[in-house]
């Protein structure tokens, strides 16, 4: 995403838009989403968020997983609660799904094809245990629906050993590319040399057992039925929360 | 990744490892991986990057394609370029890639088995045309092998128009999980649940045509090959630097 670089308005929570400096579409401004249901959409087909923090050994990026509600987000911050718990800093998560390469006609041209969301928030650690099981519900539920139901849930001294962070949703932007490149009436589209797509596809695989399992215990079905189906899908069959 | 917060340390170029405050193993000792040869087996696997930077309205986590050579990596950037170019400041740039779910018998077990790398360093920005040019050469050929032969070069004026920054690769860090559950030796073993991995896999698909291409123009070889192949391949078959 060389074009990845201006982050368009999201608005306050279940309302239109107001952007902020920080939200306001520098660049690019036809990538800016403006719809917040384009925020779910993001939110609920990606996986995985890379929240930056300054923590006191300086600025860092930690990949980690989330969940979320109609207005906040969730995610784990163990390494980012060491600074986090220090003072009321801003911080930046943002989910990024690669739909694939965008091939042009000129290096210049080129670009990626994405979705992705960035959130501006001061965290919160959470520490009431009923808001803090909450939370924890809503990331495994994002990341494997079902298995709250299935699995033994946190005891009590788990769920003090858990940090779990919370995040307004008010800030938000959102940018999409998609479709092919930009030069097809461009002097370049003279060259005579191809230009596309070539998109990318993630899919769950057939699950694999832990070699530690005890014959006779089936895969669940809540399991089990994500075989072969989108890791990312583009219009997840869940409704905006 | 609840558990992906202690980074590993990965070395000066080229060299065994020392450690930082910022990339000393901090937690999970056992994820971190300490050769160096595990970087670039991150950074060759991996498409996108997350770049961490203290802009003027607050910190950001930018999506940016990026390439790399023996002793730095290079990135887009075009947002971030706005605050770089008023101090020295270091940044943090993360590149993950997710290989699938890890379920255990307890919420609290449950993990992602992900490859990730993370960059510490003062991003400089290019100025001298040949360096910029190498530059983009890299991040063009990890992006799409062979298109930087096939398409149109940048011009002068593209070049001048294009921000790319070099971050050194001398302090970086590493983690890397795989395989099962760690609690199939635990309590919870004995509640007769299923437990194992659900991987996932990216695949590059079939090319689609600019619909503005004219017909007769085949998909170049260097395009085509990439269908059905892995996106974030365990081992690219590609030395390193």
């Amino acid at each position: 995403m060389p074009d990845a670089a201006g982050p368009a308005a999201a608005g306050p929570a279940g309302l239109a838009l107001s952007s902020t400096p920080r939200t306001s579409h520098r660049r690019l401004r036809e990538q800016g989403r403006t719809d917040r249901a384009e925020l779910f959409a993001v939110l609920r087909a990606g996986f995985i968020a890379h929240l930056g923090v300054q923590a006191a050994s300086g600025l860092m990026v930690v990949p980690t997983v989330y969940g979320f509600d109609e207005r906040q987000l969730y995610v784990h911050g163990s390494v980012a609660s060491q600074s986090l718990t220090a003072g009321e800093q801003v911080a930046c998560v943002t989910v990024t799904i690669v739909d694939g390469l965008v091939l042009a006609r000129s290096v210049f041209e080129h670009a990626v094809n994405y979705r992705s969301a960035m959130i501006y928030a001061v965290p919160r650690p959470l520490t009431d245990p009923a808001e803090k099981l909450a939370g924890l519900r809503l990331v495994s539920e994002h990341l494997a629906p079902g298995q709250w139901e299935y699995v033994r849930q946190p005891s009590r001294k788990e769920l003090a050993a858990t940090t779990l962070l919370a995040m307004s949703l008010d800030e938000a932007s959102v940018k999409v590319r998609s479709g092919p490149p930009d030069d097809g009436d461009s002097a370049d589209a003279g060259l005579g040399l191809w230009a596309g797509e070539l998109p990318l596809a993630a899919a769950w695989q057939q699950p694999l057992a832990d070699p530690a399992l005890p014959p006779g215990i089936a895969v669940p079905a809540h399991i089990g039925r994500r075989a072969g189906t989108s890791v990312y899908p583009e219009d997840p069959d869940i409704p905006d929360p």
